[in-house]
């Protein structure tokens, strides 16, 4: 140990590029907002709504009447919250929803696998398809092979998604999921099965939305868990044929779904609101608990603390995104409908693990603020990031139109284990790192939002 | 720190009756055990084993052509390694398969769940049943209920099994499944739901056998995983009527099972054989990695070992039980068949997790030997356990009975994450983990064998 060390030092000294400057002084924070953050590590609303709306709803797919169920639930609760203009803006859109799945090795060494179907995938007859399986390592494979190898039988694609911290593994690795069925139907391909796009090794597949590009005939098109890839490619590597009985049976039809919207007047109704959320709607097998009730209660749980410390300069508007899983709807009607500009946005929709990082992107003009925004986390044990950069899902498209935004970093090293599987239910949140997250974001609004003062005094009820 | 060390020092020397005798000194280990277990560490059989039993067989449920299928394969990797006198000796069992299952709560709160049937759990007809659910936290909550608040429901039972290193947590907290079915039926209940007798918060249910008591109508018996068994707790805790709809289609018949035995002859035939080995069958869900293709392949590797060195004087019997699942029916088939004294038994079932303590229960008269075993696995971390007790399943009679017989106990504190569940698949097997076992075996049998000696010159073949 002592010599690890003793090698560290004498490389630090001998090697200047390794030598950082002192990080320049962050600004002070107000009494307020500390008062605010360090009150919100005891935070009970948080983790009663992800446990009200997991237990009393449970699933929330888009488009469907669960998810419906689910904004009445985000109706009654935020209004028994006390938030003002507690509403619903709803919209139309596409449904896709799971019918029966099944898959089953025929040979050469029978055996029944599990198997999810994604999002949009074409449904098999009740009795399934049968065909021969043709295995690839990553998404490269299968654009290089030739249409003749594929043509007619059931394509796997496997990939070496790793661990990461910040999800960034899920962009390039999510390949086989968002262009796999595509690209397969493309060569002829009477199906496809790909390794899960996640990190734990369950017998629980990780569904996720795709969408066949334009022209493609759409083929059945389904998730194996990582146990049941690495099986399959150990069955493929004996050499021997293998055919695959498939049974993905899915409906496609028209819904609503809707955003909730709830909100805490500012002092100054003329000024920008900001914009907090999360995504009401869940994939369908488990009970959306990190994916994310748990986005929706701590943007809720900090609006309600900014809401009983007084009012606000500006107007806090809390946002349940309706549709969000089958690719943005949500965000989408959100921005058609509100062409207003924006103090800041943000949106919690990485699990439940604890705030290691903040990134903004408010505009060079304001980075006192953001600057401020960093001093006001780092006691948190979150690190200041980028000030030219912040991300979300709903809200990203509203970015990458200019609107000013926070992105509090979610540590996200297990959030794989559990994305889009039954697996996301109401046990893999921690108590305490949800009151981190709820601490992080009421001392984000806090500061954004311009000062609170004491609310006037009411007159006496009659 | 340093407060807590001299606290625990004068603690030490105030306290006399926390001091421990010198530990008696280990008897010496002949270098031809130790090379043999040293070697082991490296083994790669019993990885070979699981993976190939695993991947080109999958689940093997008792008494049927997947177990058939297994046998085949055993008879075919026996007979390849070397061993002499492979064979079956067959039996035939009732037999219970798995058929469609689904559950679903209807009112207040409508959302489906996860089941899984017990064992020997009566069929729902194919639509499922439909009844109020009343729950109880316990076994004992449940024979404690008057019949009156019990009849015509779906009783709910759950309990709080700790995650132990031993399984000790087993007996007494598996309660809910074995007893459970049938005290529910006396009491008149339709149907019964248990929380999963595991650890893990996967949505994988724990399946196991259970056998109604004599002249108790069976009734449907499921399962729930943890995260479903508090999802219902966190319903039933609302304190509003619960529907469950319950489908747990089953069938039950007659078939074949059989146990594969194969031997390493020993030089003096005429001595009581040592038996070693595990059990082919496996649960029906995942692919019996841990239950139990790591205990065969362990105590078979072990075997193999020996007879690459040379000749034992006793010989060594290798057993791969067929159905211990629904009822130890190999271990018992076998104790009918094999009236003939043995000088030994153990059986590898608890998982592929590191052994950590040696029991044995030899006799008194050959304590010696029994203290020798113990001197030649401490240097794998193996703690020296009792003289007078060991334990294993199939063998469990056997010992009962009176035979001599070694438990080389592995660590199960992560056993009931897996056991009975889809999720006991290959890459819940370590390999180190797995050598570990094979090296303790390996020595145990080296001891136990009475000495190894080279083969005699073969006969050029002509």
């Amino acid at each position: 140990m002592k010599r690890t060390i003793l090698a560290v030092l004498l490389l630090a000294s001998t090697a200047p590029a390794l030598a950082q400057p002192a990080p320049a002084p962050l600004p002070a924070v107000s009494p307020q907002v500390v008062a605010l953050r360090d009150a919100a590590l005891h935070d009970e609303l948080a983790y009663g709504i992800v446990e009200g709306l997991t237990t009393e709803v449970g699933q929330r797919l888009a488009g469907t009447e669960a998810e419906a169920r689910g904004r009445d639930w985000a109706i009654a609760k935020l209004k028994s919250l006390g938030f003002a203009n507690v509403r619903v803006e709803p919209f139309d859109m596409p449904t896709w929803t799971r019918g029966p799945e099944a898959v089953e090795i025929l040979a050469p060494f029978p055996q029944k696998l599990v198997v999810a179907a994604l999002g949009n995938s074409a449904s098999t007859p009740s009795g399934g398809i049968t065909g021969e399986v043709v295995g690839f390592d990553d998404l490269a494979g299968l654009e290089a092979a030739p249409d003749a190898a594929v043509r007619g039988k059931i394509v796997f694609v496997s990939h070496a998604m790793p661990r990461t911290q910040d999800g960034s593994g899920y962009g390039f690795f999510g390949g086989p999921r968002r262009q796999g069925p595509s690209i397969a139907s493309k060569k002829g391909a009477i199906a496809i099965v790909i390794r899960s796009i996640g990190t734990d090794y369950h017998r629980n597949p990780h569904t996720g939305v795709q969408v066949f590009a334009a022209g493609v005939k759409p083929i059945p098109a389904g998730a194996l868990p990582l146990p049941d890839a690495e099986q399959l490619q150990r069955i493929l590597k004996r050499g021997k044929p293998v055919t695959m009985r498939l049974i993905l049976v899915s409906q496609t039809g028209r819904g609503q779904s809707g955003n909730v919207i709830a909100e805490v007047p500012g002092r100054d109704p003329r000024l920008p609101p900001i914009l907090v959320g999360g995504h009401l709607d869940s994939w369908d097998q488990g009970t959306g608990a990190i994916d994310d009730a748990a986005g929706v209660a701590i943007a809720t749980a900090a609006a309600k603390r900014i809401m009983e410390a007084g009012r606000p300069l500006r107007t806090i508007r809390v946002v349940w995104f309706g549709a969000e899983e089958p690719g943005l709807f949500g965000g989408r009607s959100y921005q058609a409908r509100h062409t207003e500009p924006h103090y800041a946005m943000a949106e919690s929709d990485f699990g439940s693990g604890r705030i290691w990082r903040i990134n903004s992107k408010l505009g060079k003009e304001r980075e006192v603020e953001a600057r401020t925004l960093q001093a006001a986390l780092e006691p948190l044990g979150v690190v200041p990031g980028k000030l030219d950069a912040a991300d979300g899902s709903d809200i990203g498209p509203m970015i990458e139109a200019g609107a000013p935004a926070v992105e509090l970093s979610q540590d996200g090293t297990h959030y794989f284990d559990l994305h889009h599987t039954p697996d996301d239910t109401l046990d893999k949140v921690d108590l305490e790192d949800l009151r981190q997250n709820v601490a992080a974001w009421t001392a984000m609004l806090a500061v954004l939002s311009g000062g609170i003062e004491p609310q006037p005094k009411q007159p006496k009820r009659r």
